[in-house]
C-alpha cells in the first residue's frame, strides 16, 4: 500500500469538528503587536502572585525530586489537606490538571453522541468545547438580567432531557453570582440521571455565606474549585473536582493518573497551610473591583457588581466594546470581553495591580473618546 | 424529583470501564512502608535532573508570569525550537502535557467504540488504557525474542483493520529497539486509513543512526517525544507530536489549549538551548547500563542490552520476578517489571545515582538468596 495514496479517516465525531481555537492568547497578541502588554486584565489571572509558603516550596523543589519524578498520581497531600477544610472523604474528590481538564472528562463520563448539555449562551464557552468535541450538543438559555438564569437551565434541562447543566457561580463572564436557595431548587428540579456540573473557580470571591452548602449525599452534582485564581496559580494546572462518590470514581477510569504535574501539588499543598494567604487576596481583589468601579463611575460607564475577580463595564454596544479592546490592546492592555449577545456590549475588566489599573486608568478616557 | 432517588447513568462507554489503575505509585509505595525509598528506579525517570539552564529560568519564573499566568496555548517558543531542530513546519508539531497525554488524545482523533488498535502483548500499557477509555478495542500480538515484532504488527493490523497501531521504539518495558528499516516496512504495510503512534519517549538513548528518518508527507505515522526522560522533566508534564500536518491539526480540535503548564514551556525552553546537556545524559545513561550489566553478570543474572535509561534482567521466573520486588520494596528500592509474560520474569531496572546503584548492589545479592 503507497502510503501516500492514503486518505485521512477521524473518528465519526472528529470529522465534523471545527478547527478553531477557543482563545486568542495574549502572548499571540503581543507577538502580533511587536511588543508586551503593560497590563494583563483579560484573561482572569490572579495579580497578585502564589502564597509565600509556595513560593519557598518551590524553590526547594526546582531539582530531581520536584521536575524529573513523576507526580503522585493521587495527589496525596493535596487532597488530604482539600477534603479536611471541605469535610468530605478522600473517595469524594478527584485532584485534576485544572477545571478545563475535569470540564472534559466530565463531559467524557457522562455524554455520548447526540446527549444534551444546558448552560447560558455566552456562559465559559470551554465547557461548550468539550461537549462539540464528544458529538453533544449544546442548549444555551439566556441570561437573565446578567444573571445565570436557573429557573431557565431547568426548564430545558427537562425539555431537553439533558445529560449535564452547567453553572458558573459566580459566573464568568459576566460577575454574577445565584442564592443558594436558586441554585438547590435547580438540583431538585433537575430531571433523572442528569448531573449539575458547578464551576465554583471565583467561589472565594463571593460572600462565605452564599456559598451553596456542601452535601455529598445527593448524586446530582459535581462541583468545580481551582488554584488558578485565588490561589493564583493558573498557569500551573491544578484544581478539583468534588461530590458523590459514585459519581467521582468515574474520574479514575479515564484520567490520565500521572497528569497533574509534581510542582503544582507542591505549591497546591503549600498554599494550603497558608493560613494568610486567602483573606489577604480576598481583600486586594475587593479593593480592585471598588477602584474598577470608581473609574467606571468616573467615566459614565455603567458597570455591574461583581462576585469574581474582574468586573463587566458596559460599553454601549458590541461595536463599540469591540473596538475598545483593539485600542486597549494597541495601547498596551490585554482585555477580553463576553462573546455572546446581548452580553458582548461589556468590557471584563480584571482586577490587576496597582500599575496595571493605572495604566488602564491613563488611557481609557482618551480612548473612550476615541470610540465617538 | 427527589435527588436522593437518582440513578446515576454514565455514558454507555464509562459503563463497562473497570476502576483500576494503572500504576501504583511510589509515592503510594512508600506511604504504605511508612518510610521513604533509598533508591527510585522504577519509573524510568531521570536520575541527573533537569538542565542547569532550566534551573535558573525556573528560579527566575517562579512569580507571576511564571505561576499566575495561564501558559501560551501555542507553547510557541518550545514549539519554534523543536520545528527547526526536527526540520518541519510547526503546523506539524503538537506541544501537550506529555506523551500520555497525546497518546488520549490520538486515541480519541481516530478510535471509536468497536475500533481496533494493534499493540504489542505487555507493551505500554497506558495507550490501553486510553483505548478502553473509548470503547476501543486492543488486539496484542506477542513480543518476539523481546523485541516488539514489526512484521506481526503489520499483519495483524490488516487482519483486524485497525484504526492504530502503537510501537514504542525503543521498547518500553524491555528496552529493546528495532531497525529503521523493519519500522519502515511497517509503515508501507499498513492498511489503507490506519495510523501508527510511534512513541519515541526514550529516542535519545539509542544511536542517532538507527532513528528513523523524519518524513511528514507521509500521512499514516504519528511521532512522540517528550521531555521526561532524556531532559529530566517527566514531573513536569510536556511533550509533543509531529507528522503530516493533515494529521497534526486534529489535535487542536479537541486538546486542552490552555492545558500546559507555564513552568514547563519555560523548562522546555531553557533546557533546548542548552547544547551541552544531551551528550552527557546520554553518557551517564550509557554509563548507568553498563554498570547494571555489569551488576547483573556477576548476579549470573542474564539481561537484555537496552536502548533505554532501564535494564530488562532476567530473575527466571514471574514469580520470582514479583518477589524480588517485594523484598526491594521492603528493603528501600522501588522497582517495577513487565506485567505480561513471556517478559514477566524479567526485572526493569532503572539507571540510578551512582548511590541508588550503591544501595541495589548492596541489597541485591543478599535478596537473591532469599528467593532460593
Amino acid at each position: 500500500m503507497n502510503t501516500s495514496k492514503n486518505t485521512i479517516r477521524f473518528s465519526s465525531v472528529l470529522q465534523s469538528l471545527p478547527d478553531t481555537i477557543p482563545f486568542v492568547a495574549p502572548e499571540e497578541l503581543e507577538r502580533n503587536r511587536g511588543a508586551l502588554f503593560d497590563a494583563r486584565l483579560g484573561a482572569n489571572e490572579s495579580a497578585f502572585g502564589i502564597s509565600p509558603k509556595a513560593t519557598l516550596a518551590l524553590q526547594d523543589a526546582i531539582g530531581i525530586a520536584g521536575c524529573s519524578w513523576y507526580g503522585d498520581p493521587l495527589s496525596y497531600n493535596v487532597k488530604q489537606r482539600l477534603c479536611e477544610r471541605i469535610g468530605i472523604s478522600t473517595t469524594e474528590l478527584c485532584v485534576d490538571a485544572g477545571i478545563d481538564s475535569l470540564l472534559g472528562l466530565t463531559v467524557r463520563l457522562f455524554m455520548e453522541p447526540g446527549s444534551v448539555m444546558v448552560t447560558s449562551r455566552g456562559a465559559y464557552p470551554t465547557v461548550n468545547y468539550h461537549v462539540i468535541g464528544v458529538g453533544g450538543i449544546v442548549h444555551a438559555v439566556p441570561y437573565k438580567n446578567n444573571h445565570e438564569d436557573t429557573e431557565a437551565l431547568a426548564l430545558a434541562a427537562n425539555v431537553q432531557n439533558a445529560r449535564l447543566v452547567y453553572l458558573a457561580n459566580p459566573d464568568n463572564p459576566m460577575g454574577t453570582r445565584v442564592s443558594a436557595s436558586a441554585i438547590q431548587a435547580l438540583i431538585n428540579q433537575l430531571p433523572e440521571q442528569c448531573v449539575l456540573m458547578l464551576d465554583e473557580a471565583y467561589y472565594e470571591f463571593m460572600p462565605e455565606d452564599d456559598v451553596l452548602s456542601v452535601n455529598t449525599a445527593v448524586n446530582n452534582v459535581i462541583r468545580f474549585r481551582t488554584f488558578s485564581k485565588a490561589y493564583g496559580m493558573a498557569g500551573m494546572r491544578i484544581g478539583y473536582a468534588f461530590g458523590n462518590e459514585s459519581l467521582i470514581r468515574g474520574y479514575d477510569k479515564i484520567r490520565n493518573h500521572f497528569g497533574v504535574n509534581k510542582l503544582a501539588q507542591i505549591a497546591a499543598t503549600a498554599s494550603l497551610e497558608d493560613t494568610e494567604m486567602l483573606p489577604k487576596i480576598k481583600n486586594a481583589v475587593h479593593t480592585g473591583r471598588e477602584r474598577i468601579y470608581a473609574m467606571a463611575a468616573n467615566l459614565d460607564l455603567p458597570y455591574i457588581e461583581s462576585f469574581t475577580n474582574f468586573v463587566a463595564v458596559d460599553l454601549g454596544s458590541s461595536d463599540r466594546a469591540f473596538k475598545m479592546l483593539g485600542l486597549l490592546n494597541e495601547h498596551g492592555v490585554f482585555m477580553r470581553k463576553p462573546m455572546q449577545p446581548p452580553q458582548d456590549r461589556y468590557l471584563r475588566v480584571g482586577v490587576g495591580t496597582d500599575s496595571e489599573h493605572a495604566v488602564l486608568q491613563k488611557v481609557l478616557p482618551a480612548l473612550l473618546k476615541e470610540l465617538v
